[in-house]
């Protein structure tokens, strides 16, 4: 086994080129305020090349599938054994922070450089993933780049899948990147659950847990599903408030508002009986071009949000929303295209690696939920023993004013390294 | 008594001369599409002249009053008797119809022209109204014109009341139009209650009842007094919607909705005793600049317009809101500058003189509420004996798709003109 010595100096140097990474990625996706890295578009692209230069600058292999996943493998002692995968995603949304994703790429190849420059050896291989296209606001799907990459992606969604911005298919962004959408149709993999041991994917937190709780890591124990409608509509009918008798109003803002306060009263169900669930109507809106306050409200639209550790809540969830829907008598409540994502348990042995690991580097840390998808999911989903670290940030995710502190990534990066040189045995 | 011959003849061309006058209000105010008489603008200028040419044609004795007013008599044989009026407003909204408001003006001017014509003296007075500023799209208050002829305008609105569209006061806008916005500060009047015997307002329907019931005319009831809001806001917080513990989440959309809910429930129980009310919520809306379907809503803007013809039912819609508000504890619940305005009964004996005119002439009429307020209130809030005819409407009021038939307002005409004889005591 390599000297503790080298391995903590080694450590030193990796977490600098950690930041070097990612002040790099900053600098080439900027995008007054924040950053832009559009999946499969140019920011991503910029990211995969950078993260590529740093691998071969320490001597991993280097491959990228034939969809753009990028795999990054310091190769084991023993090329039978399953390997340990440690990655993120690489793409961000738009004007959004540096750290989501591209933190848990940067742990990965911090931990490869540990163990370059220590000249220590794992007994399995260590590969670092850069996964593409997470973030939903480009391709509306669900973990698209990592469900991809296992060939679990459906095989019509490189022709139904339009990016928001650009209205072009998915196949269209793959193939102008150079990339191959007959992968996804095909359902071809190049990741192969058998041949992967465990997967963790380091990230930052989406919300001020670690912050209020003055923490700066956390240990995942599962991550929510959710239920999601982005265009719901209330169907109703305008008319002059004054003129038409109740039972003839079409009112959609009050039938909207019925489903919502209905939804309201069944999380009160649901909180007594102890059931994870987290609601959110994000947008609801009659349209301001239509809309008056003397004019019965003909179409309200909103959004639904529904998310569960628990995939029995989400069936409850979705059984609520039915009967309220068939309860409205005159305003018909289209919910439009909706997504569901099943959620994903942390695996227990993977979450005692990581608490033991950071009771022996001496940092404290909190197991916490994810209230966001991530990657990790689609792992998990596919019997991987998978986990989360979660590394503290300031002003929540998605937004320019993310805010991790490097000495925070530091306390998971030492977390990190511990737990995986136990879980690749490294020697 | 001037012949029946004679009668019929002046009133067949007294319905000419109705229908010349709105035509040429539409051609001289057309803005496409539409019309558009801006309350003390142009348009109502136009209109008020276009009245007085027609009033002095038939030789009738006209005045404008300090805020402009019209008033269009045909003196009756006995001075010492309280007058009959018949009038409406001549504003109109934005890109509204033509005959909200001016086929009233025209139906007295058509009235009169028919005694004219037959060499018929009324008993007491026959004044024609031309009001000013009906339309609360322009200066928000209820009924200005009428309540500031009778002095009942509170002393400050020429100074606290802004034009929507040009943000200027009304004390601006009146001086530029001629008139004096200290006839309004003094609460000086030049109408008296006790100088009217009785007031009808005839009018075009705002909705579709008589267009459903296939009925020209309407002898209205009552009108509604109402609460109304306009800016209404829910404050809360936005948030990440996966990070924050429900018990600290400022969600303003389900607050909203549950003050929205609980109103539709008061509704119920207001229906179940019988009460009238009407109830819309015509906006509610999330910012689209701001909200995101993951995001906890921070703020929702909503309006609120309650209306009764029952004074205690909108005492019990204030004390409801009261308590719905306070009950939210995480989320504010602003009303904002709100407008209160008393309900009207219309006057038992002038209904039952419209529906013996009615009867006499084979027109079939229905009684109906009024659900919007007009000017009527004003005089019936005043203890004058009040009435209001309603004149069949396609495609609602306050929008360019009015449709008025002629025929319908012959038949409006033929009510009036029997019941005005015998109100005005015609020989």
């Amino acid at each position: 086994m390599a000297a503790e010595q080298d391995l903590r100096l080694s450590g030193a140097r990796a977490l600098g080129l950690a930041e070097a990474f990612l002040a790099t990625l900053a600098e080439r996706s900027a995008d007054a305020p924040g950053v832009t890295r559009a999946s499969f578009g140019a920011g991503e692209r910029m990211a995969h090349a950078e993260a590529r230069a740093v691998a071969e600058g320490l001597g991993l292999v280097v491959t990228t599938d034939a969809i753009g996943t990028l795999m990054m493998t310091l190769p084991g002692r023993d090329p039978s054994l399953p390997a340990g995968v440690i990655g993120s995603h690489l793409d961000s949304v738009r004007h959004g922070g540096n750290y989501d994703g591209a933190a848990g790429v940067a742990m990965g190849l911090a931990l490869a450089a540990r163990l370059v420059h220590a000249g220590a050896q794992p007994a399995r291989d260590l590969v670092i993933l850069g996964i593409r296209a997470e973030e939903m606001v480009w391709f509306p799907a669900h973990y698209l780049g990592s469900r991809a990459a296992f060939g679990v992606l459906p095989a019509d969604a490189p022709d139904t899948l339009r990016r928001t911005d650009t209205g072009r298919t998915l196949a269209d962004h793959m193939a102008e990147e150079g990339f191959d959408p007959d992968f996804v149709r095909a359902r071809s993999a190049s990741l192969d659950p058998g041949r992967i041991a465990w997967f963790i994917e380091p990230h930052i937190e989406q919300g001020p847990a670690l912050v209020e709780a003055a923490l700066p890591v956390g240990i995942v124990t599962g991550i929510r599903g959710s239920i999601r409608y982005r265009n719901c509509r209330a169907i109703g009918q305008d008319a002059h408030a004054g003129a038409v008798p109740r039972g003839f109003r079409h009112d959609a803002v009050l039938a909207a508002a019925r489903l919502a306060a209905g939804l309201d009263r069944f999380w009160d169900q649901e909180e007594a009986r102890g059931s994870d669930l987290v609601l959110t109507i994000g947008e609801f809106w009659t349209d301001p071009a239509r809309h008056a306050p003397t004019r019965i409200p003909g179409e309200v639209r909103f959004t639904l949000d529904i998310r569960s550790e628990d995939d029995a809540v989400l069936d409850r969830a979705r059984a609520h929303l039915d009967a309220a829907i068939a309860g409205e008598r005159r305003v018909k409540i289209d919910l439009g295209p909706g997504m569901r994502a099943t959620p994903a348990l942390m695996d227990r042995a993977i979450q005692a690696a990581l608490h033991a690991a950071a009771a022996s580097r001496g940092v404290t840390v909190m197991p916490m939920a994810s209230g966001a998808g991530h990657d990790c999911a689609t792992f998990a989903g596919l019997g991987i023993p998978s986990g989360m670290v979660f590394i503290r940030n300031e002003n929540g995710s998605h937004n320019p004013d993310e805010a991790m502190a490097m000495e925070d990534f530091a306390a998971a990066f030492s977390v990190m390294a511990a737990a995986t040189d136990r879980l690749l045995g490294v020697s």
